[in-house]
């Protein structure tokens, strides 16, 4: 096995990840209208703590359970502010229509 | 679409997400081994931007350039750990055996 090949590997995983995370995003749009509509806050410790213990329960082991949750923490950080956005988006709306 | 389904669909991306990461983490691991036996350094910038480059071009919209770069810089620094750590325990089997 040479570095090219291991490379190219890597180029392929990545390119799923890409397109799981703008699945992933597209979900957190949704949450957040469904959030905004109900006016449901948009951190969710408890919900998060569930995300960590899932992803470490399916963890095989490859990488770390510590690394693992470093970049979910990313994910839901970006999640979050996706969220966010979709929000003030709905909620300016909201103000330009009155 | 509800909060429920929607959690679940993340949920189902988020273990997908932790396969492929586990995979890349076996990647980064051949990588390390291959460069520690070529005596080569682990932090290649050149490689680097060539990921960023490419994960960008694959973007297709629903999570925004800058986030997916965010994430995909703690997936690289983890990657990078990892290909520290195995050299260093290839270092030290070398030690051992002199």
């Amino acid at each position: 096995m040479n570095l090219q090949e291991s490379r190219k590997k890597i180029d392929s995983i990545d390119e799923q990840i890409v397109t799981l995370l703008n699945r992933r995003a597209a979900e957190a749009k949704q949450i957040g209208r469904v959030k905004a509509a109900a006016g449901l806050p948009f951190v969710d410790d408890q919900r998060e703590t569930e995300i960590y213990r899932r992803i470490t329960a399916e963890n095989y082991g490859q990488i770390e359970n510590d690394a693992l949750v470093r970049i979910f923490e990313q994910i839901v950080r970006e999640s979050r502010r996706i969220q966010f956005e979709i929000s003030s988006e709905i909620k300016h709306d909201v103000e330009v229509a009155k």
